[in-house]
């Protein structure tokens, strides 16, 4: 497996495979991968002839007082994991070498990022977007897997794919839980024990809210309060947002008429978690 | 020559030169061609197997109250010009096919717009470099040729194919000029005989600028207000701006020290029209 640093080898890289009439797959991540991410690698392994993954903490998509400097970072451990799932490549370039001096292109896709984490951490997915077409055009991958737990980036993306007409197919791929249902994150480096605890309330309200909804319930106001009431009623745990969003323009939806998803982000202590889950009627 | 007008037909058409191992060039234009679309294309055949050229007025660079409704089109004259010059497909979209309903995608090049047509044109710059990323996209060109006559924007696109990695060499071909010095633009259409004769200020006191710096004046300032005079005592002509720049950050010198570029954006009459020009020491 090689560890490339730099975009001109990494373009190098792409250039001997495509020379060869491979196929690449893209996993981007932050690193310290979690199951979750090894899934990812997994489901993509099969899907190109060459498998690569790209680690880097992109800062463009941190705001100010987020957590950047402290975003936990593992390498030696990250790369034992990625190449047990048979990843043959990781990029790992540092921020100069993304954001030389002088960086002033972003990429903006508009409405779909106004609200959910948008309104939340603003110029965060100008952030995704922009580094992510970076990779894209550095990686050049023909397939490019991406988490659903991360549900507005990956709609955020797969728009920004349309819009901008770019060859790569993203695809999703579940959320992966830990025992209990906690949607597995980097984040959760970061949790007490009490908190972990806690934190069980998000997934644990969304499914009720996926039952309330297979039992006939089709007031997303409704649904909304009594996801909202567990929630508060958590010790611990404070709201960013509960909203029930159309699964492609992730617009608040007020009646549940065909899919939807349930999204929502939690500040469980310090930390601000997010989950989500699709409510089929 | 085919004539494409579907985003998916042209991808189609690409694949096919890329699987025969061809190498593309692109020259994207907006049409109603003149000698200096031309002579783009004439530097841009030898460069690569395939040679494309765009047509598309592309409306998110207009603002509201430009002369997007009025711009010229000649689509069966641009034909043949094009063919003249050994073009192989014109790629050839409507609105709709590049700006679907739902579009909502744009790139930003953030500090070299600021200025010149950037001040007097807001969002002019990230409706450009949003459609030329897509064109990119679309084409795949391994080369593309754009003229000098609209240096900002030229500069523009350097920078957004630089900072966002993208694959295609961008190449420059000097502005071309009728007789008398006015540089070609489909917006001389506009003009009356009368304008025609006042433009031929643009040029002429460009190029009093650049003898001025060779013959050792190095004042940014008074060179300015030397063009500025000339060109506020010619009949029906109105200053949008008039600047000396740093060729790469386009940003405003005071001493000419090295390379500089004199950009200016006159009204003659109701027509813009800009031109620039290099002042070497």
């Amino acid at each position: 497996m090689e560890i490339i640093t730099t975009v001109s080898r990494m373009k190098e890289y792409v250039r001997g495979a495509k020379g060869r009439g491979e196929t690449i797959c893209l996993v981007p991540t932050m690193g310290y991968l979690h199951e979750g991410h090894l899934d990812l690698m997994r489901m993509g392994r099969p899907l190109a002839d060459r498998l690569v993954i790209s680690i880097f903490v992109n800062p463009t998509q941190f705001g100010a007082g987020e957590d950047l400097d402290k975003y936990p970072r593992d390498l030696p451990r990250d790369t034992a994991l990625a190449q047990s799932t048979g990843v043959e490549c990781i990029f790992h370039p540092d921020a100069l070498e993304m954001y030389p001096v002088g960086y002033q292109t972003y990429i903006n896709v508009e409405e779909i990022t106004d609200g959910l984490c948008g309104a939340s951490r603003p110029g965060h997915f100008r952030g995704v977007t922009t580094v992510v077409a970076k990779l894209f055009n550095i990686v050049e991958p023909d397939v490019s897997v991406f988490g659903e737990k991360d549900y507005q980036q990956l709609a955020v993306i797969r728009k920004m794919v349309e819009d901008l007409n770019m060859a790569v197919q993203v695809l999703a791929h579940p959320t992966v839980r830990e025992e209990g249902g906690l949607a597995m994150s980097s984040r959760n480096k970061y949790l007490s024990p009490e908190e972990r605890e806690s934190a069980l309330v998000l997934n644990r309200s969304l499914k009720r809210a996926a039952g309330r909804v297979k039992g006939g319930e089709r007031s997303a106001g409704v649904i909304r309060s009594e996801v909202v009431a567990a929630i508060e009623a958590t010790p611990g745990c404070r709201i960013d947002y509960v909203e029930i969003v159309h699964p492609d323009t992730l617009k608040p939806l007020e009646t549940i008429e065909s899919k939807a998803v349930m999204a929502l982000a939690v500040r469980v202590g310090k930390t601000r978690l997010i989950d989500n889950m699709t409510l089929g009627v």
